[in-house]
This record gives structure tokens, sequence and C-alpha cells, in this order.
């Protein structure tokens, strides 16, 4: 009765008009794929996840280290602690689903807790690396049903004071979509992201950590150099830079342990990646200091924005002809994701 | 007459208000500082200050190779021609400021006719390099009265649809600021930089270079190599490509001619700003590889994209306790503009 309580606090517009539907959704919801929702660490993606999934009027409480965060989540009327053994027990209590929330490094002092306390909830991440997550759980939580997932959102800030209910709006949000994942817990986390306001892409992990190299990790390196060339050289040069170093620096701003937590954990992909733009920018740089130009960088460069605009700018078609659970389903929904469909329930 | 006229088309509420003043603004300006502007290329920036001037109350009037720009711009109620030698005798009639706003690359096509029918206007430019600009000048109108300048605004589009008589609202608009450079001269082009909206920062050419390089034209070849990497990864991968490659690689999608003509201008300092920027990635690769760590390059990363946003976000101070003219003005305005101080006339 508590978490109701909260909840009318935090959205008394909403559930003046819905009560019925709050008692519903309380401790034992009746859609099997929609359990309570219990998420330890609320940064910028944890915070934002809660706030977006108690909007949608999902059950939700959530755990920080950190009492100010703790506080101010309380204050804005959600339900927060800072003890990770009590919000444990309660999740194992109502068999809620436990998501991942904090930063990669500390995943391995966390997940032997959750397998003392909630051995049996199913349990995603938010993790922007999927391989290695997925070596953590196993080598710490054996038995855990476990499926991964990655909210392509996010912003240069960080900490509750970022977050945002409507973060996930449209985002991507990458599900692993493994041979032998189960379909019944799939289906759980892929209507959590639903919820959130999220499209779902299926995918194998190994391809998601290779994807998010070149996409995000990548950018953020790049950006990282961009802002170091340009002050280093003056701050004349500071003074008159305009867009295209305002725009291609932006990530730069990312607190420097949030940006190695993620792309240390992915440092193979990452590695590859980095390699790739090295080797160009060096052809790039004989081709200018031999011939004067940069026509090969910049044609493939403009080329590659122009099919990115193509995929960003046209409408999502959603997964179609394929049902969760069906045989080979799996496969299918990672061929259609890699044409560019999203599943939308 | 004629051109009141057209100015009373486009404008006619501003005019409505002040028809004594756009009278006063005739051919023969009682503000020597602020003679007809005469636009030679009417592309994003040409086109766009045509507009902000004549917003503004100045005479202006603009030439295009192309007759479907010119179209556009007389339809738009502007007075424009495709005809070169004629737009540059009716220069010559009444002393305008001449504005190169072609790409760089017809410079040396365009100059000469300068020289020949308009020999004593004073000149100005808006390429984004200004040595390489004085030496065509040079080379091809050794008598001309030219002053550089290069507005630090743009986007990825380009052509008279593009144009925006606010594109150089708060922008920086750099002027040649010489030892040699004639008082007057100065002032006419900076108040012109003034009446678009812009602005005005004092330097010399080699440092503005050499600042370009590093904060305009490396931007683009950063953008360039990240779209190249993350669309050749897969269509996974642009399929979940979010703000970071959005933002990282948005000026890639700038025209190839204008990028490579706006680039290979600036050609050695550019070679030097690349170098450094390899240099810096491939440290960071080794790290990467042999310590599982990129501490060091999102550490400066950060650093410097915290000091850009410290100069962008903080209120410019005006140059003070200097008037143009006096005994070595030149050399106390650049020294105040490298502290980030703006000439606001």
């Amino acid at each position: 009765m508590q978490v109701t309580v909260v909840a009318l606090r935090a959205f008394p517009q909403l559930y003046a008009h819905s009560i019925t539907w709050v008692c519903h959704a309380g401790t034992v919801s009746s859609d099997p794929t929609r359990p309570p929702v219990c998420i330890l660490g609320l940064g910028l993606i944890g915070g934002s996840l809660l706030r977006a999934l108690a909007a949608s009027g999902r059950n939700t409480f959530g755990y920080n280290r950190s009492s100010e965060t703790v506080d101010a989540a309380v204050a804005a009327g959600y339900d927060a602690s800072t003890d990770l053994e009590a919000t444990l027990r309660r999740a194992a209590d109502v068999d809620a689903l436990i998501v991942l929330a904090t930063p990669m490094t500390v995943l391995d002092q966390i997940i032997p807790t959750v397998a003392t306390i909630a051995p049996t909830c199913l349990l995603t991440d938010v993790v922007s690396v999927k391989d290695p997550v997925a070596n953590v759980v196993a080598e710490h939580h054996p038995t855990a049903r476990y499926v991964g997932g990655h909210p392509m959102a996010g912003t240069a800030d960080s900490g509750w004071a970022a977050t945002d209910p409507e973060l996930f709006v449209d985002a991507m949000w990458m599900v692993t979509t493994a041979d032998d994942t189960a379909a019944d817990d799939w289906l759980t986390i892929a209507s959590m992201a639903r919820d959130a306001g999220a499209r779902v892409v299926p995918a194998a992990n190994d391809a998601h950590d290779r994807a998010v190299a070149a996409i995000s990790h990548l950018p953020h390196l790049t950006a990282d150099v961009t802002a170091v060339v340009g002050a280093g050289e003056s701050d004349l040069a500071l003074s008159l830079a305009a867009g295209s170093f305002r725009d291609g620096t932006r990530v730069a701003a990312t607190a420097p342990a949030l940006q190695r937590a993620m792309l240390e954990a992915n440092g193979i992909a990452l590695l590859n990646a980095l390699s790739e733009t090295i080797d160009r920018l060096i052809a790039a740089r004989d081709e200018l200091r031999d011939h004067g130009t940069v026509k090969v960088l910049v044609n493939d460069g403009h080329r590659a924005r122009l099919e990115y605009d193509a995929i960003a700018g046209a409408a999502r078609q959603p997964i179609t002809d394929v049902s969760v659970g069906d045989p080979g389903w799996a496969q299918e929904m990672r061929r259609q994701a890699h044409q560019g469909r999203v599943w939308l329930g």
C-alpha cells in the first residue's frame, strides 16, 4: 500500500483518473510481462527510467548509494532507498524485475548481493556494452535469469538532477536477442522498454558492442581530441569557435569517469574503430600534404552522413511476421533489426 | 531611386516607419563608414548578408552567376543581377563597399574584373581563410584597398534557400587588423559586420588561419571520419546511432565542394592541426591497447571542453580604452581580442 501512496503523491492527476487501475497494478500484477521494477542506481539513466516507468503506471522502486540522490528522488515523490539489501529483499518478495543501472565498474560488487538475496528475480541492465556485462553476470550469478539491454539515450549531464521521464521517448533500446534467450523473459524486458517510450532493437551482444564502439564510443574520442586541439591552439581559437566546434565536441563534456567506464568496458571493439579512424586520418593527411586535397575523406564522410540521415529520417517499420517464442524467433528478429526495423510489441 | 523602391518592396513595414531615414541612406550616404554594399556571390553567407544589411536599412545590391539564385533573390524583393560587369560598374559609380562572397576557388577569376571595373572601391571578403585570400588579392589587384573578414557562422546547408537574415546575430566576425590596416577602411568593414548583428574580433591573418584550422576546419575532418567509420560498421550501427553520432557528424553533411574549398585553402595550418590530432589518437590507442584505459585523452578532452564552455558562456566584454586610428590601435585591439574581448563600435 505504501508504494501506491507514494505514486499518488507523484502523479495525483494521473491517479485521480485511474484509481481502479492503480490498485490493479499493486505488488502482484495480473500482466506477467509487467512485474514491479526495481532499479539499482538512480543516475541519469536509472533515475530517468524510474520516472518514466512510474509515469506509465508501473510499480517502481529504486536504490542508490548516495543519500543525496535518494533524498532528491523521495522529495520528488518516488520510492527510493540507500539500503541495497532491504531493496533486494523487497524485490525478491514481489518477484520484481531488477534493472542494473549502476556504472559498469561496480557491477562486480552489486551482482553477488543480487545473487544472494534475490536469486530468482529476472535481471536486465542499461550498460552501454553487452558482452562484458554478460560475462560479469555469468561469473558472479551463474544461475541468473538475465537478458541484457541498452537504451540509446543520454546527455552530457549526469546524476538525478539531469533525469528526464521523456529521455527514452522514441529512443532505440537494444535488447539481447540470442538463440537461447527465454521468450517470456525477453518479452518482460522489451515491454519495460516500450513502457518507457522506447522502440526495441533486437540484437546479438557482439554485434551490438561493435556497433556502439563505432557510433557512440568512438565519437567520444573524436570529440575529446577535437576539443584538445582547439583549446590548445589559442584563446583566440576558442573565442572564434562556432557551430562545428560546439557540436563536434559536445560529448567531451561528459564526466570523465562515465566516459572511461563506458569506453574502457568496450576496449577491443573500440580499438578496432579507433585504429580505422587513425588509418583514415593518416591517409587524409598524406593526401593533403602530397596533393593539396582532402577529397577522399570529405567525399566519403559526406556520403556516410547522408546514409545516416536517410536511416534516421525514415519512419521505422515494425518487425512483422514473427512472434516472440516462435521457432527461430530470435534469429528472425535480429535479421529484421539489421534492416532497420524495430519491435513495437 | 530604384534601389529604394526595391527596398520598400522587401521591407514595407520597416520603411513605412523610417522613410526619412531611407531617403537619407541613398546612393551617397552621409555616414562615410556606411557606404552602399555590393555583394558578389549570394549563397548562404553572401545571401544572408544581403538580407541582414537590407533589413538594417543599408543600401545593398548583389551579383550571382546563377540566374536561379538571382531570380529567387529578386522575387524576395532584393536587388540582384547575373551581370558581373554591370554590377561592378554600379559599385564604382556609388563607391560601394564590395564584399567577395564567392567560394575561394573562383576568386582568381573575379578579382581581376573588380580591379578593372571598380579599382578604387573598398574590398572585403567572407572566406574562411585570410592569408590565402590576401595573396590572391595582392596578385590580381595589387592597388586594392582590401581589409579581410570572416564571419563565424554557417550551417550544413548552402545556397540562397538556406539564407537567413539572422545568421550573423551575435556571431563573431573576424576583421583583419594589421599594423598597416587603414583605420577608415577598417571602420567601414567593422561597421558592416555590426550592422549584420555580429561582434567584431580584430585579429592578424596568420593567427586567424591557425585558429580556424583548429576550431572549424579540423572539426570537419573529425566529423567526416566519424561518419565513415560509423556507416562502415553496419546498418545496425546507424540504426542505433543517437546524439553523440548525430552531433559529432553534423558538419559532414556540408556539400563536399564547400568543405574542400574551405579546408584545402588552409592546407598548411590544417596539416598541423591534423597531425596533432593523429598523434593524440595514436597515443590514446596505445594507452588503450597496452593499459586498457583512455584516461589521458578523456581527461584532456573534458578539460578542454569546459574551457570552451567557460569562454562561450561568459558575457563578452567590449574592447575599451582604444579608438580606431590611435597610435598602435591595431596592436592594442588584437591584444584585447586575444583575451576574448570584442569590438562593438
